[in-house]
C-alpha cells in the first residue's frame, strides 16, 4: 500500500468517542437510556422537524455554501452581521478546520486536562502540541489557562463555558476578562456548545468581530439537532473568511440547514427544553443523593455525580450501568474520573436511571 | 488577529464552485431550470424519502459513527467486507481526508488539465503539488497521467471515470490496466462519482482489497440524495482504516445514513433514474444540435456541447443562458472550454433550456 504522508502515518488509529450504538451493537440489544452523549431527547421544535421532513422534497440539490438564510438570522440573532458568522458540519467540523487554519506542526495549544477529546484529536491531527492545565475545584481555571498560553507560546487556548464533562461554568465577566490577558498570536477558542443552558451571567459579552475570540455554538444541545451535524462559528470576519480557504463549501446537510433556520426561529420551544433540563438535572441530583452520589452544579443539560471514590470505581459503574441498559459516559482524567456524566432526559428515561443505578452500585460492592 | 498557519496564509480566499442559490441572489430571482450541477431533480427513491422523513424523529441523536449497517449494506451490494468500506460526508469530504491522509506539503499529485477543481482545492489546501496532464481528445489520457506519475513521483493520481466536466469514459479494462502500471508509492484515486449511468463495461474489475486504488462513489448523483452529503470509498482495509485517524467521526447526518440505506435497497428507482438520464441525454443532444452545438457521448447524467468556438464564446453563453433563467456551468480550460456542460433532468426543466438555447445564442451574435 502507498504509505500515509508522514504526519498521518504518526497518529493513532484510536477514536475519540465510542457512540452508543457501536455499544449496543456488542451489548447485542439496546440501551433502555440513552443518557451518554449529551443529546436531547427532548426532541428537536416541532416546527423545525416539520422543516426537515419538508426539505426532504428538495434533498435532490446540494446545500446552500453560504447557509445564507441561516447566517443572516443566526447574525440577526447574535446582533452581528453574517460575515461574523460560519455555519458548519457541527462544533467538530468547525474545530477541525480552525484548528487546520491555525496551528502548524510543532505550534503550542493550550487546554484542560480533561476536556473535549475531540478538540485534542484534531489538534494532535494537525501536529500541535497539547499543553494541559489541571482542573481547579472541577471548573476550568482561566488564570493558570491563559499563563500556559504564554509560557508556550500557544497559538490556541481551548475553554468551554460552560464546561464539558463537569458542567461548571464562569461568569462571563471572567471569560471577557480572559482577552485582555491573551498572548497577541493566540486565538481563545470558547466553546460554548451548552450557552443556551446557561444562566445569562455566564454568556460573556464580547464584540462579534473581536478578533482575540472565536466563539463556538451548536444545533446538537439545546436545539436538539446533533444527527443533523450543524453549528456555527461567531468571530472577526477575517477570521470567519478563512474557513473559505479550507473548509467543504457543500459540506452542510440542506435538510439541517432548514431545520436550525426553523429551530432558531422557535424560541418558545428553546425556553421549553431548558426548563425541561433544569428539572431533570435536579432530578438526576436527588436519583445520585439517594445512593450517595452527590451532584456537581451544572449550567449544561448533563449533571457530573461524584461517587466520592476514584476512576477504576467509576469505570466500573459506568460499565455496570451499561450491564443495567443505561449508556452514560464519564470524565477521562483524575481527579475529575470520580465523577460519572448524566445527561438530562425525559422521565421515562431518568426513571430507568433511578431503577438502574442501586442495582449497579449493589453488583460492585463485595458480596 | 492572530496570524493563519504558513500553509493556510498562503491559500488562496477562492472558492472552487459559485452555487446556484448565490448566483439567484445575485439575479434577484430563481433559476426556471437548475442544470449546472449535475444533481438528479428525478430525485431519490420515494423509499429513501420516506425513510428520512421518518429519520427525522430520531434526528436528536448523533449518528453512528461507523456507519455501520449501511457499511455493511454497501459491502454486500460490492461483494466486499464492511472493512473496504468507509461512509463519508459526500466524495467532497471523503477526498479532503484522502489528501490529508496522503500528501504532505510538497508532495506531487497528478491529475487533469480541466478535471475536478474540488479535487485541486483540497491538493492546495494540504500543500501538495499539482502537475496536470492534458486531455487527449476531449478524454482523460491515462497513459500520460501514469507517465507524469512516475515522472514527478506522485503520491496520488485522480482520476474520474466516466469524467466530469466532459462525460467521456475508458473501457474498464484500460482503468484496471493502469493499476500494473502505477508507481508503487502513488495511489489511484478513482472518482466512480457517475459510474451508475455508464455501461457495465466501463466498471473496471477490482477486487476491493487492492492497495493501489481507492474509488470513490456517492450518493449525490444517481441517487438523488446531493444536499444530504453522503457518499463513501471503496479500498483496501489498511487504507480505509486510516480515515479513522482524520476524519470527523460523527460527522455524517444520521437522516442521510438512513436515506442512503434505503437508496441502496431501491435498485428499481436507480434503474427508474438511469433511464430517464439516458432519454435526457438524447433530448440534451437534440436541443444542441437544433443550434447547431454538437453533444459530446457520454457516460454520466450531464452532456458536453461543442459550441465550435471557443472558450469566451461558451463563457457568454453560460451568461446569456443565465439571463434565461438557466443554470449551467462550462469546463474551465482550454480546450474543453469550448463547451458547455447541460444536466440531465426532467422533462419541463429541459423544455426550458429548448426555449432558452436559441435566445441566448442570438442575443450573442452580432446585430
Amino acid at each position: 500500500m502507498p504509505p500515509f504522508a508522514p504526519l498521518v502515518a504518526g497518529l493513532p488509529a484510536t477514536v475519540p468517542f465510542v457512540g452508543p450504538e457501536t455499544l449496543e451493537r456488542r451489548r447485542g440489544v439496546p440501551f433502555a437510556a440513552r443518557l451518554g452523549a449529551n443529546e436531547s431527547a427532548f426532541g428537536p421544535s416541532p416546527l423545525a422537524a416539520r422543516a426537515m421532513r419538508e426539505a426532504v422534497g428538495q434533498v435532490w440539490k446540494y446545500g446552500d455554501a453560504p447557509s445564507f438564510d441561516l447566517s443572516r438570522a443566526l447574525a440577526a440573532h447574535h446582533r452581528t452581521t453574517p460575515d461574523s458568522i460560519m455555519v458548519g458540519e457541527g462544533i467538530d467540523g468547525l474545530l477541525g478546520n480552525l484548528v487546520r487554519m491555525m496551528v502548524a506542526p510543532g505550534d503550542a495549544v493550550v487546554t484542560s486536562d480533561g476536556a473535549y477529546p475531540t478538540f485534542n484529536y484534531h489538534v494532535a491531527g494537525f501536529g500541535g502540541v497539547l499543553h494541559k492545565v489541571p482542573y481547579r475545584d472541577d471548573a476550568e481555571d482561566p488564570d493558570a489557562l491563559v499563563a500556559r498560553a504564554h509560557a508556550t507560546g500557544a497559538r490556541l487556548l481551548y475553554l468551554a463555558n460552560p464546561d464539558n464533562p463537569m458542567g461548571t461554568w464562569h461568569d462571563g465577566t471572567v471569560i471577557a476578562a480572559m482577552l485582555d490577558r491573551m498572548p497577541a498570536d493566540c486565538l481563545l477558542v470558547l466553546d460554548q456548545a451548552y450557552a443556551e443552558f446557561a444562566p445569562a451571567s455566564a454568556i460573556p459579552d464580547i464584540a462579534a468581530d473581536d478578533p482575540r475570540v472565536i466563539r463556538m455554538r451548536t444545533f446538537s444541545k439545546a436545539y436538539g439537532l446533533a444527527g443533523a451535524r450543524i453549528g456555527y462559528a461567531i468571530g472577526a470576519p477575517d477570521l470567519i473568511a478563512g474557513f473559505d480557504r479550507v473548509r467543504n463549501h457543500f459540506g452542510v446537510n440542506r435538510i439541517a440547514q432548514a431545520g436550525a433556520l426553523a429551530a432558531l426561529a422557535d424560541q418558545g420551544w428553546l425556553a421549553h427544553v431548558v426548563a425541561e433540563v433544569q428539572a431533570a438535572r435536579l432530578r438526576i441530583a436527588d436519583i445520585g443523593a439517594a445512593s450517595g452520589l452527590t451532584a456537581l452544579p451544572s449550567a449544561t443539560n448533563f449533571v457530573a455525580l461524584d461517587t466520592h471514590r476514584d476512576g477504576d470505581f467509576a469505570r466500573a459503574l459506568i460499565a455496570a450501568l451499561e450491564r443495567e441498559g443505561v449508556f452514560a459516559r464519564m470524565p477521562g482524567v483524575a481527579p475529575l474520573d470520580r465523577c460519572i456524566r448524566i445527561s438530562a432526559a425525559p422521565i421515562h428515561e431518568l426513571d430507568v436511571f433511578e431503577d438502574a443505578l442501586p442495582r449497579a452500585l449493589a453488583a460492585l460492592s463485595p458480596a
